[in-house]
């Protein structure tokens, strides 16, 4: 048997493959289902309404970005080795994406943030949350490496953000030109807004 | 009359409109008519599909834009203030498009790029040449800084990238978080970028 016991899996996976190619409001449900290899009957069983799949792909999406992220800032190097080791660590998974999918797909996140955050205040909301959270994981990152003079910015939150922005401009352009190579810049445009020249210097 | 001779221009419009706030595979082309008052079949009169529809959007949109820019990157003032002057008329159209619609509906070549580069190759082509005239435009601006001793950077073009992604990507979260108030940090983080404090020293 097996096929109900996963069938939940199985949607979110075709559906977060299917939302990073195509977006939120060009599938239909029919459409995940057949992708999925799931009657449409179970869809409603495990799922009231579409918005809330995009709800359920979010968290889902996350939770395995957000183990990347975790591995990328663990603190076995300085503080500044963690941020290079999470853009390689994106624009690996982007090269990766492109591999499978045959074209950059970007980022789920950014991209529901673009098409969902004026129409669908539930996506909105939690997509929210996720992006405070990495904010606040790069501000920790951030804090760090000031407190060793590493860098020299007075506002850790707003550098984090900066950062994420950063992140999520480039990652726009790598789909939209079908580069991962955007993001081999990141490196040293971080360095730069962080000012770890400057503290370099005065070191 | 009238009717007919401004037909093409309103459906453009209310499509610009609904696109902002909805995206292009959310709307249907009834959905379009209707708000610009317009019969159907006016429709396939001046635009064969939903697609050339999009790509006539997307001209009218940046024609529109392109003269802001070509305003505060007008050569009366140092090219540092034009960047500056750039960062204030996209904040203030974020900020008279939420008193318009009630919201930060961000911009417009950003959403359309994260929603339509994977599936429409006429639209990403088009996009590409947009973003490839900001870029240029920005590294004109950014050469001139230069030149006169202000900013440090290596390479204006890759400069004039980082900067368009900066300011994408603030706007993404300015969306997000319906926030035009997020764009405020684009000039202090852009003189980092430019390394326009290691200029002033050396100077």
């Amino acid at each position: 048997m097996g096929r109900t016991s996963d069938a939940r899996e199985r949607i979110l996976s075709a559906a977060e493959t299917l939302m990073l190619s195509r977006g939120y409001a060009a599938l239909g449900v029919a459409e995940i289902c057949a992708a999925a290899g799931v009657p449409k009957g179970s869809f409603y069983y495990f799922f009231a309404s579409k918005e809330e799949l995009a709800l359920a792909v979010v968290d889902e999406h996350w939770t395995a970005r957000r183990a990347e992220w975790d591995r990328a800032l663990a603190p076995d190097v300085p503080p500044l080795a963690r941020l290079r080791r999470l853009y390689e660590s994106t624009g690996d998974g982007l090269r990766a994406d492109r591999e499978s999918c045959g074209v950059v797909t970007g980022c789920l996140l950014g991209n529901l943030a673009l098409e969902m955050s004026t129409r669908t205040e539930s996506v909105r909301a939690r997509l929210r949350e996720v992006f405070d959270e990495q904010v606040s994981l790069v501000e920790g990152t951030v804090a760090e490496a000031r407190d060793r003079g590493e860098v020299t910015v007075a506002d850790a939150g707003a550098a984090a953000r900066a950062l994420v922005a950063q992140l999520e401009g480039q990652v726009l352009f790598a789909k939209l030109y079908d580069d991962p190579g955007r993001l081999d810049v990141l490196w040293a445009d971080s360095l730069a807004l962080l000012g770890a020249e400057a503290a370099a210097a005065a070191g």
